[in-house]
């Protein structure tokens, strides 16, 4: 089938599209879908011509689905932990509207939905640690690299931006008046550790949090190993950050994204907050929620690619100097 | 498949049924219907004679199937509200019976239930603005529109009516009277803003809520994105509203559909709360639950058309006039 | 594919067992089972010689099933029922051990395991109510209905025993004395009616969660509308147990099924709590918990039969005599 | 395929990978690997070089899946553990971090994913009760048993000194001193039975957990029963251990796990808890949480097999004295 798609025109999606006569305009598309991912190029594949717009979106449409994913894991994370914490103070609301359990659940969610939107169009990376793990180990682009973590970075402000907007007047009330921002609401959008927290068991907490991340993610998608049928990763990561949230949540608030983290936190520094998200234990924005993760992610990927992994795509399999070159090529067929 | 459907009578189900003569009579009559969406048209495919009421049921089934998905949405979520309101009163219930965690996850559970009952029938739209937002720019057809939309706001009066009959006697203890009512219970059935929030405010809640409602339910039915497999549509929707709820529910309510609010609504007015339900903060009901959906919804799918969707059947990548013409006819295979 | 099974010796397990050369030790059976579904009969399929409880097991494999299924749905629904309520006495825990929300997650749990323990063996029906409501409407053989109901009124009293003997010492702490057995602690075992519930309303609330139950299940299992992935069954009846409890249980507790209520309130009596058990609300056991249950089932797959299902095997549907007989046969091929 | 497999030299995964040339670099080989697992072995297979390393990994990847498995179990359960009980102290923080609730799903979402990491390579047991049972009556190499065990026994070490390094500062402020060590934290990481519960019944409680699980375990593994699709085992699991956790953990905190329990007991006793998480009711921690386990397991497996189960890879259905032999091959052609 990689074949066929080689060596026929029908197999770059820059100058075609498939028409398949049948799709329905309801959700009983989905079927046809899988058959789609069954047999692959589908005999009915044909030329059709294409507006002007089709061009430009062949274009954007990877850096679009990174955008829209991290947006929505903001809208939905940052939006839980302030609909959870600001409902506590009755002045928002009669009774509060969710507990820490539901924080746990808003964050799953909102990976979960973000890598729906996003995985069959750009990968569902939605966060810098996995682009560079994938880049250092498995050969993704990095060409790639600085446009992926750009539109992750856009998508983690604009989400903010969104779900200030949406609790401008609860903050309002929590924060005691109109425009007052202090550290208190701060923390519903980018992280700060634990008051008890030494800045090492911060960095730790971080880094083994990421470190999980990706031996989950790389084993959910190791067709040598058990993964999900196609689709239901985000089901994995559902379930991943549910657990993450719940074990590993009190030291920092589970991080573990730069751009989850940075997006909000400059969002927080342009709207009132000020440069207080920034000093905060010594520009704990950098070396915390940002190398770490980082770092983390790295050693998560070598950890699994060492002992578990055996696709010859893992650098830590490579044999020969052709790889990467045939990688390129095939990874362009299926964007 | 879809030519062999239209080249041969067996495609309008309105002149015969296929009959597959191995349907057990349990649940192992699954797989077999995995099996059918794999080779459609299956080869035990045989006409067979059909009593009255078939015929008839031909024309009932696609608003029979949206008004049973939106009563079981209207009977879980106004449900779920009433079982954690009124079971807060000790009259009610020595302990409360749930609290806003259960309210999540009761409106998750409804959405998910409804369109698994709808979904193979009449594509489980369950909602006027996505229904609305599939006609204008994926081509459903817009003499279906009107049906839909009236089975919708059937289903949630009938779903309210239900719901109201079973807590009937739990209304009275917390009212604290026999057939008295107040905005106190009201807001179990419809929607009403919060108290701190401005006008402003409530609608662009809704607005964003259904935004990202039509994205994520636009790419999880996208078979060029990663759908999950046919069948799990409700999954994906169980988390969505899961997250929407815990996330984004203070301001408004989350009613993102104007047929689970104006439905309940109308009941409401009809069983004794009185006019009260629409003179709220100026027709809210009118600006609020139904406008701000609507035009999410457009606003949500225009966004996912123009910046991810690469398939035909949207406006945005139309090309030729021919077009409608053949969807319409397509989709009346389908159903 | 069924004509093969129809026409060989092969399609009949009661006298061969299909012999799968590869299937391996651990759970990597499983996407082998999954090819299995697709082309049945497999290919390597040849007679082995059985040793002598091969024929006895398999005359007891479908009651064994439901039994299984059913004590399975009890310890773990009961069994949350024990541990939230017993738990909340400081006697036995110093701080609770889950709260409504367990409640609702325990039972959801309990009837997912219980159909993925039973529907490849007997279509998983652990509920009289579903096994009449398939008998009456869907040709499920009358033979098989009274073994089928006692084997799950037998696994109901099996399971709450269990129950039980696990709380047995915490509920001697919390009626306060070894022995004393009040309706304090029956409750955890059958359902009675809140307080405040008339008889009506509490009869209602019974046929009303059924007639749900019933549309849920037939809807999810039917082959022309979008029932989930064969073996995923079991995650529409946790999504859907999850929101009956969260949204209609404060009436009745939502009993649902006469084995569930039935088997349990029969071991209470046995084990010290009495009369009271049958006598509350005049003989409040039959006509709520058993009758409601059976009206409401048949109701709801009446009217799924009637608007939506297509299927020539519902009775609705039927035309022409020979079918029933055709049915039989059909069915034990299956089994 | 199992013929094939067996007669060419590229069933033996010790002396070729399999190069699959259309292996994207992003999460879009999930539908490739489902692809392999319909038409296996797949056409595009030749050989490959290999690095050094990878004849190394070969002999390693079994045990070190086991090994990640429980300590990712460990790490979500022991640290959901942690968090919920130390973070209810308000010098660790102002507001609880969870609840029983999150327990639940802290313990469902780290045996979840622990079996999603380690499925496919080793089986995913991450049980040395699951790993025994599976010994006795279903094959499984006793060459590999010692192993295996080991390895689990590693990982619940392992992953507890992980979350007690992540922990460490909280436990001094709730055991109120630096190196103070009591009992009251060290239950978080071995389990310990209520107060109130008799030696009998707690050995009841962890005979009757285990048996449980393995009987869901073997029904959702068994492909002539309704198993999940390939890749959603741990959707079971967590259900199952959701459900456990929720409806029969109040009297020994479901250890139902030698490893898991052994693991971090031993983890303690290293790091100052000292002697008396061995001298605990007379050795309660060899008795009960791992010899009940291992008597429950094997009961739990004999009454699936002798009841329900049909393949003749069960010692229940074996006939003739070549198959354990046979087995051997086939189990090694599969790992």
């Amino acid at each position: 089938m990689p074949d066929a798609r080689a060596s026929s025109p029908t197999s770059s999606v820059e100058h075609m599209i498939p028409r398949d006569v049948s799709t329905p305009q309801n959700f009983n598309n989905v079927p046809h879908s899988k058959e789609t991912f069954h047999h692959v190029p589908e005999p009915e594949m044909m030329f059709i011509e294409q507006n002007g717009w089709f061009r430009i979106r062949q274009k954007i449409r990877e850096p679009a689905a990174e955008f829209a994913g991290v947006m929505l894991l903001v809208i939905f994370g940052c939006g839980v932990n302030c609909q959870v914490n600001l409902s506590s103070n009755t002045g928002v609301s009669a009774t509060p509207k969710g507990d820490y359990t539901s924080v746990c659940f808003g964050w799953a969610a909102g990976i979960a939905l973000a890598v729906w939107v996003s995985a069959g169009i750009s990968g569902g990376h939605i966060n810098p640690a996995v682009t560079l793990s994938l880049a250092v180990f498995r050969g993704f682009p990095w060409r790639k690299v600085p446009v992926f973590i750009f539109a992750q970075l856009l998508g983690g402000i604009v989400g903010a931006a969104i779900v200030y907007a949406n609790y401008f007047h609860a903050i309002d009330i929590v924060e005691g008046g109109r425009g007052v921002r202090t550290l208190a609401t701060a923390g519903n959008f980018g992280t700060f550790a634990a008051g008890f927290e030494t800045n090492v068991s911060a960095f730790f907490s971080e880094f083994l949090i990421t470190a999980i991340l990706l031996i989950v993610i790389l084993a959910a998608t190791d067709k040598r190993n058990s993964p999900p049928p196609y689709g239901l990763l985000p089901l994995v990561l559902f379930i991943l950050l549910l657990g993450i949230s719940a074990s590993l949540g009190i030291d920092t608030g589970f991080g573990a994204n730069p751009a989850r983290d940075l997006g909000p936190r400059i969002l927080t520094s342009m709207v009132g907050y000020g440069s207080q998200v920034y000093t905060f234990r010594n520009q704990y924005w950098i070396w915390c929620p940002i190398l770490a993760p980082i770092l983390g992610g790295l050693t998560g990927t070598m950890l699994y690619d060492t002992l578990i992994f055996i696709g010859e795509e893992s650098l830590v399999n490579r044999v020969g100097s052709t790889y990467p070159v045939l990688l390129e090529g095939r990874h362009d067929d299926i964007v």
